[in-house]
């Protein structure tokens, strides 16, 4: 015995990598190509100076009122809607903690964003996995339908140990919550605001989170749509579309009530998280909505051109509303896993899911024109074009 | 039925409170009196230059090696003993998550962090409260004498509901674990270095955590112990000897294979989570101990100034070694509450907890000496001295 007997035992998280060597070309993260906001080097700056650096002696604003403002005048919602947390993750999590705590299961796709089943794992929230279609859209039908006229929906649930049991849903009193990113990753495929509205109006009973952390990018959002479901929580982040993952700021927004929920939960174990730098630099980007339009813009203008490139060169993939493709190379000239390989090689990394259902496919983040060039110039070569 | 009833249920956190008023003494959250370090100031600046605020764009070094690093050369400890964390609630509460997950008992005195309980019940590890004794000391005995040979420990452990059961500790087996401030908070008294020892010594089965939050004012920290032990983990912070409460830095000390498990785990769940401007704040920060030096000493010598005049006014106190004082009224001329609010009319903001064993004392942050001897001013007045 020893204190090693009492330890939490992990998967630990593969991040992608993050390489130094200034010559790769990184498309592995879905990291923004294009700096932040200049009103956020302009922040930094007046960070530095005297009469301002020294209030770091001091705790930050544990409301982060400054930020929670800028943004409430962005999304045009009143600040009491919007939580801010270090990243989307944080928000995420928190979330999880705060809403899905009745022991019944959380609905998630089985292709999705993988934190989710670890979140629900670390809290104790027993899950099932929805699958997604073969074309990898959203099964509405499964997240909609368990209500008593509809018949139940027998689920496979997986405890916190990944075991599976049967469970029946006849309505969203019998579940824990949903969750989904819509647009969803690493797919790339965004479920139309019809479909999301019927999956927050047929489970009024539960919270039903909607992971937007690539909305920015020619998606749309269904923040509309909190004026008429009070069950409703839009998660963003500043890491993709504001060009700021090194910042650590993601924010939800829902109505009044859920939002106090959520920083009920928060101030009882963690009060102060958002650093003052964060909540600084964060509220110069959220004002600057001309350079979010002028970054996303290009990066949806690049993203179609890549595409384009993609199928002559015999990919397919689904329409991707994001900052990356999710692209499948003709397999009759390569397999997913050695093109990954041979992009390397090249000096360009991108990112592989070994893992069912996904493991024929590369994610491929956008980058600049002159990257994606350089993308597909090594693609022709590797297939031999 | 509705969301609302799979809230997760919290008392929310009092937070001390962050008045606007520029001219109110806040002396209420321990904070550091002085700005942190100049070398802040410059790293703030070159966060802001060309050059360098565009890698917001990307996720900060996950392992915010630069920082960790400089701890390393600051400590005399290899790198892989130091893990880092957004203050020393995360690292603290990502510690109760990583070892206490056996489902015996955490002991913890009774009189100390309020985080304690809340992070145990919010990850259902049940825990024991140890009695300080009446002078507030540490009852080693009882974090101690657990073992078969000194026959056995009865404690009354509480479940995650806060419901007590009988408990039975023969040896630190049947622990979960054991955490506490050295110095404690919000007493300021310290252990011994040799009773800490003891504590680490006759606990190889379980981690024992040693909270050295206030250690700089003046205390004794147990880190050469490390050498001894591998089940000690030191806890430290940027919040207050560097007066960096604004930035958000905490990080954690221990053995290589105990410093790895808090890693994995953290990075299972939550991957990025000091941004880039802490992590680079917190290195130039690190590096200037003389500042360190300086400040506590200050710091040091205000409070045993401070000391004497509340002796003269007949307040008694366990002697601090932290930035704060724990000061009793004297009983024939006012209640602590009574002065609490008396100090807030002459605009001096201090701690009071309304509780069993700390209800007739008053925790006063050590601020500059200007504002120390405001206090003392407005306590003759308030005393009718």
């Amino acid at each position: 015995m020893s204190w090693k007997s009492k330890v939490r035992r992990v998967d630990p998280y593969t991040a992608g990598e993050q390489p130094k060597d200034p010559t790769v070309i990184k498309l592995n993260t879905n990291e923004c190509p294009y700096p932040p906001s200049p009103s956020v080097a302009k922040a930094l700056k007046e960070l530095s100076e005297p009469g301002t650096y020294e209030k770091n002696r001091l705790y930050p604003d544990m409301d982060a009122s400054e930020l929670v403002n800028a943004l409430a005048a962005k999304y045009d919602v009143d600040p009491e809607q919007i939580f801010v947390g270090v990243g989307s993750d944080d928000v995420l999590s928190m979330s999880f903690l705060t809403f899905f705590t009745n022991g019944k299961p959380v609905l998630f796709p089985d292709v999705t964003y993988s934190f989710y089943p670890v979140w629900a794992s670390l809290y104790r929230i027993p899950y099932a996995l929805i699958p997604l279609k073969d074309d990898f859209s959203l099964d509405t039908e499964r997240f909609v339908n368990h209500g008593p006229a509809a018949g139940s929906a027998e689920l496979g649930c997986m405890d916190e140990n990944g075991e599976e049991h049967p469970f029946t849903v006849r309505s969203s009193e019998d579940l824990g919550g949903i969750v989904f990113p819509n647009p969803n990753a690493p797919t790339g495929l965004e479920l139309p605001i019809e479909e999301t509205e019927k999956i927050i109006a047929s489970n009024p009973d539960c919270a039903v989170i909607v992971d937007e952390a690539y909305v920015d990018f020619g998606g749309t959002s269904v923040l509309p749509l909190l004026r008429k479901y009070d069950n409703l929580l839009v998660v963003q982040t500043f890491s993709k579309s504001r060009a700021m993952a090194g910042a650590r700021i993601g924010f939800a927004i829902g109505n009044r009530e859920l939002i106090r929920c959520l920083k009920d939960v928060k101030f009882s174990f963690n009060s102060y998280t958002l650093n003052m730098e964060a909540i600084k630099i964060g509220t110069a980007a959220a004002g600057d909505d001309a350079y979010l339009q002028k970054i996303t813009s290009q990066i949806i203008a690049t993203r179609e051109n890549f595409k384009g490139e993609l199928r002559k060169l015999g990919f397919t993939f689904p329409d991707s509303h994001t900052n990356f493709v999710f692209a499948k190379p003709p397999a009759d000239k390569i397999t997913a896993r050695e093109l990954f390989q041979k992009l390397r090689e090249h000096k360009i990394i991108v990112r592989y899911f070994d893992k069912p259902r996904t493991d024929e496919y590369l994610r491929i983040t956008i980058g600049t024109d002159e990257q994606m060039k350089a993308v597909t110039k090594a693609l022709r070569e590797i297939l031999g074009e």
